[in-house]
């Protein structure tokens, strides 16, 4: 029963449950990591990589992308389109499935927590200052650094001559998202890949979340197509750089 | 003289010094510690995991479970049932011990303390908010996201092809619960281990702790039977997945 | 097209995006990761490194200095000087580019922020006491530091027997250098690296920062100096202990 | 000329220069780490330790214990006495050493800060609350922790079958040591380590510091005997447990 479409949609469920369950722990009113601050919502989603590959991998997808921004820059990279078709849709049903068990796991937290922004942070991103072309120019960025230094390990990963041995690939990643969280997430929170922004963003629209406001879906496009004009420029720079 | 029973009971108890021992070291009065806050005291259970396995392993349990959660999904997972009534009742004496031992260790702390229910959560675990279904949910959702994820990772562990080298699959683990305090944490104070929550509340019961208040027993069936239930549900999903 | 120019360009690069980015991030006004503190940036400044060294050895250099300071060690340790020629003015380039990244990825934040100090300190370093003599000397100790411990590290790097694993001496060394903040950056900010500084100080001064101040070039020497002084001691101490 | 006494000497001075320095950046007026907290100390502490062991390995300690309390340890469980006089006081030398580097670092920031006891903070270590019997347990313990849980470690080190790779193991003594820390240092300052305490305490008395207090020898035999009970009684259960 193991697939590329279950690894992918598993994968991205643990990474949003751990991700998103970070922000709730620590914007959530009364959770025990209230305002333990951004140390620590960064290091939850490094950790929320972490786990979300080796699930990924063992439940059948040996790419353990997780994110569809990945998935277009290894399809502009390889010319093999094949998988986008399978693994977008997997990763975005993962991601509303992981939101909704975030929604699970804090159940007696939302009615404790006043402000629908917090809430609303407990899914997806929203812009520290609403600017759309500073805002475009964050996620474009981010992405880019996150996809052209993931190419850049994993050229030495796991199969190649020298290569790093298993299970460091994924911890090394982690602590790549770690990096890029806390050096380029002041701006828009990151999303750095679409199904973490639309999932959850969906899941927050629809779940019958107590006390809870819009969903923002003005803002909506940036953390969806800003992760994928990153990637495919991330894709065409490792490829000019013959990487 | 390693044995299985050994192993488990030194682990377990080295688990608990640490991890018990950061939540003293965070929360009792005059601590150099004291306010560290929720990254601290998740970081310090992480490093506790991957002391208490290496301790495990080097005196007799090539398993180092630590966890009755951990070892209850194993017999389902492998259907030999023999290692259950070995292992948890040495997790429990473990436990306990690590318990009197953190008590021992912060002995002029506990009188400086006033707060009774800082002294009780030095032990054992308590909700953020008291409502049962939401707590049952919690520590169920959190027990199988770490034992999902830890069949993941040791899925290709040493001993099978592309192995992870000796020394960091334990390390990986440690991230893991660093990642499931920091994300999952916060509604419960993730017990997700029966043994990490009986054994030091009655220790905590039982020790003269200096004006020390109830142990609050009324909670404490949550911690013990729900990582049971979430891993008992993991170890279905594993096996449905074909892990 | 990888080489060794190209290498030390964009992990140079690389390094700048992700460190002066967690010093924007912890420093500039309304940002999500404002006020993270001294742990948030001396951790982004070791992912920075890490990062910075896996570009640099997938783009052309095995070396993956990303810092003049460690290519005069290198050159001092040898007596190969052909390099030095090569990689630092490669450093010099992508820490300026690294630096205008940053200030395009903050593009709302420059205005919102009214210190022109703290808008400085996104780009270069600067001392927390201005005394000359203890920045002097702490520039020199930091980067000895740094130096001699890197050798150490290496010294058991890939391709020698018992050798550490591919991957992971470049998270060694990012630890390292996140020791090397914590410890000794508290006085000067830890230039330990002339490019890091006077790249970055180059685009503070031409590029139009909304609201800057002066570049503080009365102080620039020592971040640029001190380091190599600091290097060129190590490199001498490597070679009298015969390491 | 590399060689035990010079790899001991130069390891431990790495130690402490971190070591303290973390300590001096988190508590001297005006650093820029002023008030970083606990986590950071903790975490000073743990890559000061990394850095340690990998420059004795590299200057002539196959060993790298950097640690009184080890060697002692070492040598019960050996039985072989004779590396106590070497490396003992290359320890004791090497910690007086880092301890004035430290003082020279920070040179600026003692006459800036007014308290005479967070001066002598940055060199050694102090009772969270003065309590002799309190003191003694809690260095014991805190020691006996980490020297059974070293020797659980290395017990599958390099040159063992099923070996932790080369590099893993030195990072993974870190991060016991950021455990003990984090976990039992709230009440002592966990010296854990008599060259630690007493060869800074040393410097201190010695050493012209703008400002020093009393170096409080009264306490000093707690830090440097009690971790050699707690390593003898360590060695003792490690040799009782088989392991």
């Amino acid at each position: 029963m193991p697939s590329p479409f279950l690894g992918e949609l598993l994968g991205t469920t643990v990474l949003i449950i751990l991700g998103d369950g970070v922000v709730a722990g620590a914007l959530l009113a009364r959770s025990k990591g209230e305002n333990a601050g951004w140390i620590a919502i960064t290091a939850g989603w490094a950790f929320a990589v972490i786990a979300g590959i080796f699930t990924a991998t063992a439940t059948g997808s040996a790419d353990a992308h997780l994110n569809p921004a990945v998935t277009l820059a290894a399809a502009i990279g390889t010319g093999d389109w094949h998988k986008v078709w399978i693994y977008i849709p997997a990763q975005m049903l993962g991601a509303f499935l992981g939101a909704a068990i975030v929604w699970l796991h804090y159940l007696p937290h939302w009615a404790a927590t006043e402000s629908q922004a917090l809430k609303l942070a407990c899914f997806c991103t929203g812009p520290a200052i609403r600017d759309a072309r500073g805002n475009w120019i964050s996620e474009i960025i981010a992405t880019f650094v996150l996809i052209f230094v993931i190419n850049a390990i994993i050229s030495k990963a796991v199969g190649t001559p020298n290569a790093i041995p298993a299970g460091v690939a994924p911890y090394l990643i982690g602590m790549l998202v770690w990096g890029v969280g806390l050096s380029l997430g002041g701006t828009t929170g990151y999303a750095i890949n679409p199904a973490r922004d639309l999932g959850p963003r969906l899941a927050h629209a629809v779940l019958p979340i107590a006390g809870k406001g819009a969903s923002d879906w003005g803002y909506a496009i940036i953390p969806v197509v800003g992760p994928l004009v990153g990637a495919a420029l991330a894709a065409l720079a490792v490829r000019m750089v013959g990487m």
